[in-house]
């Protein structure tokens, strides 16, 4: 089955767009029932040491990461903006990959560069919605301390 | 009436380029006859304080904050990089939010993030054409000064 | 002959991404049989003095150019991530522009801001592939010294 590739980069728009807004909820929407997120240094799965950073491989613990970090952004407050670039879709409209940049705002209103990388997606129909089964995010950057307090 | 999504996304082009290449008069040209232009941080926005950092409502008055950022750009030289990620289009593609990052190069040549933050654009056909008829730009950032000397 | 516009989408996406995973020769191969790249800043075009700070007029020139920057980055080693923005495309489809930002991210993992600028693509069909006849890369940034050690 071939899904439209319109319904790709809205999936994709949407995945930046509801964080941004901080709303997980809806966010979390756009994962399948049975569902994997992991993120992974660059690096590491360019050198065959595929070591996850953080690895949700069902919805619900991908729920109870959530709601720890926001409860933990109480005290380290920001905002983020995704921007993600072209993506590039396999024939079948199911495998995705598009590159992101994540900037974050302190309190003061400065935004400064969070992290770059680049998000490998397999995807599927659930009725007639395109969802998440799977997401590997690839991230460049890994000196950033704060690097997992914020979905990515 | 519906309008192709590509119609959409290449309107959002368009709009960046043209700021980034100075043609303002091809930029205002993107604007409905009857429109409206607001700049907003965003989290004036959030905590329901609307009060817009610019407010243009009308295509006249567009034109003259231009004339005016125009002159005061002869005494602040730099050029402008817009990038704009993935959009968000309404079924009827005529509501679409984008997330930008907007990039300076000073006159050495030095290129710095400038603001982030994410168009929230109402559109209207105008004939056969794409025009905005409402954009609120939500700012992330908020600590540059020189913030308001550019179109965003 | 018209191309569909999200053909053009994919090379650019492609073009980017083959770019970011160091795949040089399949980034090659994006190129016509005949094609042109060149470097140019942007600042030179708008004055009228088009001198390019890279020029390879035919692909065999590239490919040296890609092999000679695969050497000299042994001794410079980082990552790079591009970030291409919505594109402008021509009627036909054949001629494109699109913005980009690439960031770099060292050996100890931290990304930086790189270069911004705007591709202006000539493209043709070589069969039922897409690929770039003619590439003009301006740069808004021109004050980094390592600026042509890695293909923009």
């Amino acid at each position: 089955m071939t899904v439209e590739h319109a319904a790709v980069w809205e999936l994709l728009a949407d995945y930046g767009a509801l964080i941004d807004m901080m709303k997980f909820d809806e966010w979390l929407d756009l994962f399948g029932a049975e569902c994997r997120y992991q993120i992974m240094p660059r690096e590491d799965l360019e050198r065959g040491l595929p070591a996850a950073l953080v690895l949700c491989d069902s919805r619900a613990m991908l729920d109870d990461r959530i709601r720890a970090l926001r409860e933990a952004n109480k005290y380290n407050i920001h905002t983020d903006r995704h921007i993600i670039g072209l993506p590039r879709i396999s024939n079948d409209g199911l495998a995705v990959e598009a590159p992101f940049a994540v900037y974050q705002t302190d309190q003061e209103g400065e935004t400064r560069l969070f992290a770059t990388g680049i998000y490998r997606d397999q995807l599927e129909l659930a009725g007639a919605r395109l969802k998440i089964r799977d997401k590997l995010i690839l991230l460049d950057t890994f000196a950033i301390p704060s690097l997992l307090a914020t979905p990515l």
